[in-house]
């Protein structure tokens, strides 16, 4: 990150100093992936306390940066931050034991609204690499689209999709992959499971994966082969495919969170089918996979441009179906752009 | 787990109630694996709070257990700690925003030491589920080795790896699979990467899968192709492969982590290797790929049946080599046994 900008979290952060211990935290502060290590920034810079496995790697990667790599672990961490009063930690990304630790040499404060607020703006690079988990997502679900046949299981279609993945370059899922046929799908956190695919069924699948630590979000829905029992499957998954467009057409900068849910609940509102979309339109999305900003009905935080977030209208009839459609998106020039453009939405028929 | 299981447990904690809500020890309590919901053990018995999501598959999977299940959410689990003076929550497993919310009506203390205590001792369903993790990841393994070919990168052998464990019934790794090729052996928590198989190169790879939550740990060595510049190689493979074996041989009900360590230490000491093995010889292995005991030249806790943990010398010249040869073990009848007897020890040249 850039030395401009730490000092802006810095700043934000009101502390005397930032200690920050949890490893995407790290990533986002110093751009450099490791297992262990310790930042601190401060009114003076950054600094990144890493042991002798990360010493060289991170000196390399990090020459010319905002960043300072000091060669140490956890007592020289604790030199750097002696004297400071203050001291901003990551509440809901450390664990207790620490925060019992800390406190008894410094008054800890939380940092995470200070760090929410920066990493909800993603840089160029940022954006660059949350596109290429997106293009591998959907490479990924194209190759595996042929390959379905009656009986595979759920937990097939799933492994072989991360397979992929992987294959592609990602380095892992973004979070547990969700595969479900027929009647699962209308649990709307399914546990993919041992199901096995029949024809005629609805198969809905939400998944994603990593590159360098950037996340990608997808969900499509779509039957295998049509057996002409599923109008009524087929008429709602025109609706959540319009509701998904109409937020991708409408949501602009300035706009809330709970504004733009608000242009998916009122459009299924009008079909009757608002009382069965159960969760919140979007999420956002970077290091981790649920991120700030929320597009929910309580959501006040203002949509601008660099942000990244999930649109994914659903419709659940318990123990019958569930249809949902998923893009990650972001704000560029005030509008609402999609990461995803090679899998079809119009309804797919294996 | 059984009802006395869980009295014993409460009565180790020394605290009013116990009060989880981190997944894998909800898990470990109920027996129920949920991404939500909160237990709560006290004098009167063990209690699982689930949403709705939850709630219906949670009363089927515990009905008869010693686990009774309750409808609700963060209230319904509060209302159930309400006049708790003292609260046994896990410090290592619980975030700092959780520790300072409940601090403020409860006096927290860390239940970790009981709960490592008990789960150091496995029964014979979570035995049973090691077992099956294991022998996954073996035959995963015997799987692969047929499809090495030159040029084939780091990752694309991890990932078919994975793919093959996650086909034959695991649910995803136990850890980040390593892969390492030629020279990066040597780091031992090397991170997968692009480097490309070359004839005679040496292969390292440490690996495991989950079953039900409980894990599989496994590292094997092996060359692709003998070129007949692995004179060394060969030397120090007998030598930690001999380390292994003697740990197996001579690991007994009663020993101290630190006198099963020394087991290979001081044999790899007679071979002047001793400073090449620059990690500990293992740790405990169960619903977290690193528990309890420790198998360290610094661990004074006392080896005995139920306990499960991995055999793991190693010896890794910078820049040149490593070789590790890591089983998960368990102890019975007062003797050290293997999960493992489908790969081979015995330098395996591709």
């Amino acid at each position: 990150m850039i030395a401009e900008k730490l000092r802006k979290l810095y700043d934000n952060s009101g502390a005397d100093a930032l200690f920050i211990e949890c490893d995407f935290l790290r990533r986002y502060l110093t751009g450099f992936y490791s297992t262990d290590g310790y930042v601190i920034l401060d009114g003076t810079g950054c600094k990144f306390v890493a042991d002798p496995r990360y010493f060289e790697a991170a000196e390399k990667r990090l020459a010319g940066s905002a960043v300072e790599v000091v060669a140490g672990s956890y007592p020289e961490a604790m030199a750097l931050i002696a004297g400071k009063k203050t001291l901003g930690v990551p509440f809901p990304f450390m664990d207790a034991a620490a925060y019992v630790r800390l406190s008894k040499s410094h008054t800890l404060t939380d940092c995470m609204p200070a760090l929410r607020g920066a990493m909800m703006y993603k840089s160029e690079e940022e954006l660059a690499l949350i596109q290429r988990a997106c293009t591998i997502a959907e490479d990924a679900l194209l190759s595996v689209l042929p390959e379905f046949k009656e009986g595979m299981q759920e937990r097939e279609v799933a492994a072989l999709l991360e397979y992929r993945m992987r294959q592609l370059g990602a380095s892992g899922t973004s979070f547990e992959t969700i595969c479900a046929f027929g009647e699962n799908g209308s649990v709307p956190h399914y546990e993919t499971g041992d199901r096995a695919l029949r024809f005629g069924d609805p198969v809905l699948i939400d998944y994603g994966c990593k590159v360098e630590g950037y996340c990608s979000d997808c969900t499509r829905t779509f039957l295998f082969g049509d057996d002409k029992q599923h109008e009524e499957f087929k008429k709602i998954y025109e609706y959540v495919l319009t509701a998904h467009q109409l937020v991708k057409e409408h949501t602009v900068a300035g706009m809330t969170g709970r504004e733009a849910d608000a242009i998916a609940r009122d459009y299924l509102k009008e079909k009757g089918l608002d009382k069965y979309f159960t969760h919140s339109l979007g999420h956002g999305i970077g290091l981790q996979i649920h991120e700030y900003p929320v597009l929910s009905p309580r959501s006040e935080e203002k949509l601008a441009d660099g942000m990244v977030y999930s649109d994914e209208p659903g419709v659940y009839l318990a123990g019958q179906l569930g249809i949902r459609i998923e893009d990650s998106m972001y704000m560029e020039g005030g509008k609402t752009h999609s990461f995803m453009s090679k899998t079809q939405k119009n309804l797919l028929v294996l």
